[in-house]
């Protein structure tokens, strides 16, 4: 039970920390020289200093699980750890990586005669007491070599984790996933807006969120979270009204235009987003301009 | 601890059976004899053969809880009810009513000396077992005479109801409720549209989903119900593409308009409903036939 683990994040710390105390040695790597510190003295964790040396510390088929940010970073690990690695060895990259690059990088591995899979890892910064929810994509026996991890890493040995299908298909999943988590968290920001314009209802947002919770149609762990914000701070003054999106949510909606399957809601949850950047604000400004060429109409000066 | 319940539909007989097995006594009529018969000799429930012996049934000052259809099954009842009620008598709204008619029939009956409480009530089918979620609407007085019931109905005696605010606060709350399920249901359905199509990736839409229920982001009540659906039968050969909408989604969307505060996903949601229903064939045969008007292009023969 020996896996290396490059990336020490918010995910790939506590994913080191989960299967380090549930019994599993974890030889831990990131670039951070802070992040490598936070780990160190912690029981069945020994932190490496480069991946050289995280790759001589495992006995060999060597397992190593990368949690590290999808695109660069990602790519420049797997460039310096594949001539470390030999044949027989299991590449898990556990980010948020766009499925066709996964399996491309599936098919390089397998040339090489080593194993890949695609992970898709669902559970923030919870994950570390409730565990993690994980997707995966690969081979029978690739993913059959990192079984006994995810048995660690999931809310439960025997839940919380699946082989999905063949490579590509645990990122695949974990991109829909995120999706899907684009449209609820639209919908209940945008009901909680709506009763927060009701001032004259006087609704307690938190004590309401809260209330939800219990036997609702709408109770999820979305709305958990939902409840705790509004019961801090309902006004939320000190927030800017802007939304950052990372690639799923991009990624769906390609899909959906790809397979020519519609996706209204999701899709309609990622344009509010690009809006919230500031990126309908052209557009904004070319209708206002619009309307006093047609009609007159006073624009807002800038 | 008397109340009469007005309306034995699936909601309302459960609802009846929960007070009547936590101690309540309950005195139940329901204008169709069937569902009257289906409550017949259980603990604590009496049937009432007609509102009259309902309301002569139960001591002053009463409570009595309608769980009626929105518009006229509800509007029918009260016109019946209110001649046998008397000052200091409480009526609950439990149906799924707007909230703009609860807040008239709150000040007509404050006019005439009694109470009115504007119930939401989620929960579905799996209320009897685990408890219902309450939004209660209505001067302080008037909720406090229907709380000791209200703690009965919920899911414990203190969570999962809410005094919301004044008449018109429960049923609005419970509208927005309903809308935030049409964005998160649609959100879901699309996430699984999109994987169900990717037939390479061989996913297992039961497994998956039985997956995501634990340690996921996604996890709540509405994907538990989605799990049970993929696992008994993904392909749903049997079921027509049609979904119907009740009266919140419009009514959400209505709101949204009237506020101004935009509401895209919970108003797609709806729409995507609508076209569901057939609403979308005239502008699709537009489409087509300006098609080949300008491309010449070949349509569809119905």
């Amino acid at each position: 039970m020996d896996i290396g683990v490059v990336g020490l994040g918010r995910m790939g710390a506590n994913m080191a920390r989960r299967m380090a105390r549930a019994g599993a040695r974890v030889v831990a790597f990131d670039l951070d020289a802070a992040a490598r510190g936070a780990l160190a003295g912690e029981r069945n964790l020994q932190i490496a200093e480069g991946l050289a040396a995280l790759a001589a510390s495992l006995p060999g088929e060597r397992v190593i699980l990368t949690m590290l940010p999808a695109g660069p970073a990602t790519a420049g690990a797997l460039a310096e750890l594949l001539p470390l690695l030999s044949t027989g060895d299991t590449l898990v990259d556990g980010g948020n990586a766009y499925y066709r690059d996964s399996m491309a990088r599936a098919l390089e591995m397998s040339q090489r005669g080593m194993r890949y899979v695609d992970a898709g890892v669902s559970g923030g910064v919870h994950g570390l007491a409730g565990g993690y929810c994980l997707m995966l994509g690969g081979t029978p026996k690739s993913v059959e070599r990192f079984e006994p991890f995810a048995r660690l890493l999931a809310p439960a040995p025997d839940r919380g984790w699946l082989h999905c299908g063949p490579s590509g298909a645990g990122h695949f999943a974990k991109m829909i996933h995120n999706g899907i988590e684009y449209g609820m968290m639209q919908a209940y920001a945008e009901g909680f807006a709506l009763l927060a314009a009701r001032k004259d209802l006087e609704f307690d947002l938190g004590r309401l969120a809260e209330t939800w919770r219990h036997g609702s149609v709408v109770r999820s762990w979305l709305l958990d979270l939902s409840a705790e914000v509004l019961k801090e701070d309902e006004d939320m003054a000190g927030v800017a009204p802007v939304v950052a999106d990372s690639g799923e949510g991009r990624w769906t909606a390609l899909e959906a235009v790809a397979l020519g399957v519609p996706a209204p809601v999701i899709t309609m949850a990622l344009m509010a987003r690009f809006s919230s950047q500031g990126k309908s604000d052209y557009s904004r400004k070319l209708l206002a301009m619009m309307r006093t060429k047609f009609g007159g109409h006073a624009i807002t000066k800038a």
